[in-house]
């Protein structure tokens, strides 16, 4: 490991570091994105993702667990020390965490999924908020749901805010983009019921069998579910909306579902 | 009405207005709050709540559904046109909706509480975030519940992200900030059950009997309840955490726990 200080905002790394948290299009180009904080990290480096470059700041490390986590950085990893006024432009978090690195992006695909009996997947179509997809990973987490498959996304996977409301969960649960046909065919292909969730032709969500292989699968907020996944669909199913909104958060929706499964399966 | 037309920030009334929106102390002293929208303010209407000021720019109105809200308002409410450069000052979602407004708040009480048999309420203690509890009004208003209770609370009802974030649900779902003492006396008093949401010593929430009258108490996601809330307590329970991380966001737990009584007592 060499060890450097940087002690301005205009040195190049930190230049390239704001670049990955806020173009989608040098995460794709660079195959990295950004992770902070030192449990996301640890989920990171559990689940096998390779580390490309740290930045540290010893005295916010210091003031919290120390310094352990980077002294147990895997070999190879580049590690360079930060002033904490450094720190505090790079980090969104300010001053609680004192660490951020450069992940190596690794694309899981539907061929990749294990073929477990009886799996449980969400799938969201065309999901708008890298901050729900974020929240939704973590529910899928506590569910124990064996991937979280994103059709035709709106946004990338690495997006800063996705990771951060994931608290981790990107790197705990399998999580898939692809595009609609090719998940229909993958579900049809495993005999997974597809369950989608739409208000209108659909029964209420905890009369539906959702002990076998089950697919939740939600569309947008404002526009719902396109025609293909409604005709793909073993099954309509609805939360009942009993009060005077029309609509519930798509994160807390996947969250509700999610746990009527685990209910039924314990 | 007195319409008249506002073409600067620097406006007494808009910078009253902005304060309104940013400070708790002035939302208290002048017992005004801010809501945007048009859905958001007819429920506001709805609810009976006394409009004192209207906003609106006719350029973003006519673009959708067209002035019809400003001419219905109650009489009494003062209306100003303000330019689309104004509007786009005041308002957070920018061009989306064309109106704003000063209401008055409406404290309501624990005795406020309608007496219906076998009531569903949420209770959350100091909870921080005001974008957190915005979302459980909004599960709140879809499950039915019959109100949400705030203890010891360290944000104010009227904060902006709250009324945002619940989509007009702080409208239509009865919401009372009181001590946690006062709280457990009148839960007591009515013959409603405690269950606490804590991972130690507890059930599985769906072994739980949700279809008496019933109170679903919930801590900070940081420290958790105090022991006051867990000594009042009729059941502890909590959401199995099947996963690897150790968590989920307060506002998806009490979705998954009023849902599951709405299940139970459909």
């Amino acid at each position: 490991m060499q060890d450097n200080l940087i002690t301005s905002a205009q040195n190049p790394k930190i230049k390239k570091l704001a670049a990955l948290q806020q173009k989608s299009s040098e995460r794709r180009s660079e195959h990295l994105f950004v992770v902070e904080g030192r449990r996301e990290l640890q989920h990171c480096i559990d689940a096998g993702f390779q580390i490309d470059t740290v930045f540290f700041c010893p005295s916010i490390l210091e003031g919290t667990d120390g310094m352990a986590i980077v002294e147990q950085l895997p070999s190879g990893v580049r590690t360079f020390e930060v002033s904490a006024e450094v720190y505090n432009k790079i980090a969104y978090r300010g001053g609680t965490e004192g660490i951020v690195a450069e992940v190596r992006t690794k694309a899981i695909s539907l061929a990749d999924l294990s073929d477990e009996p009886n799996p449980l997947y969400v799938v969201l179509e065309s999901v708008e908020k890298p901050g729900n997809l974020g929240a939704i990973l973590r529910s899928a987490d506590a569910a124990k749901a064996d991937a979280v498959i994103v059709c035709d996304p709106l946004t990338d996977l690495y997006n800063p805010n996705l990771i951060r409301s994931s608290v981790g969960a990107i790197f705990t649960v399998p999580c898939v983009a692809c595009s609609s046909e090719e998940c229909i065919e993958f579900l049809k292909s495993r005999g997974v019921r597809i369950l989608t969730a739409q208000l209108q032709d659909s029964e209420l969500y905890y009369d539906t069998d959702m002990k076998c292989g089950t697919a939740i699968v939600m569309g947008t907020e404002s526009t719902g579910l396109t025609d293909q996944w409604r005709q793909a669909a073993d099954a309509h199913i609805r939360i009942p909306m009993l009060g005077q909104l029309d609509s519930l958060n798509v994160s807390v929706s996947a969250a509700i579902l999610l746990f009527e499964a685990v209910r039924q399966r314990n």
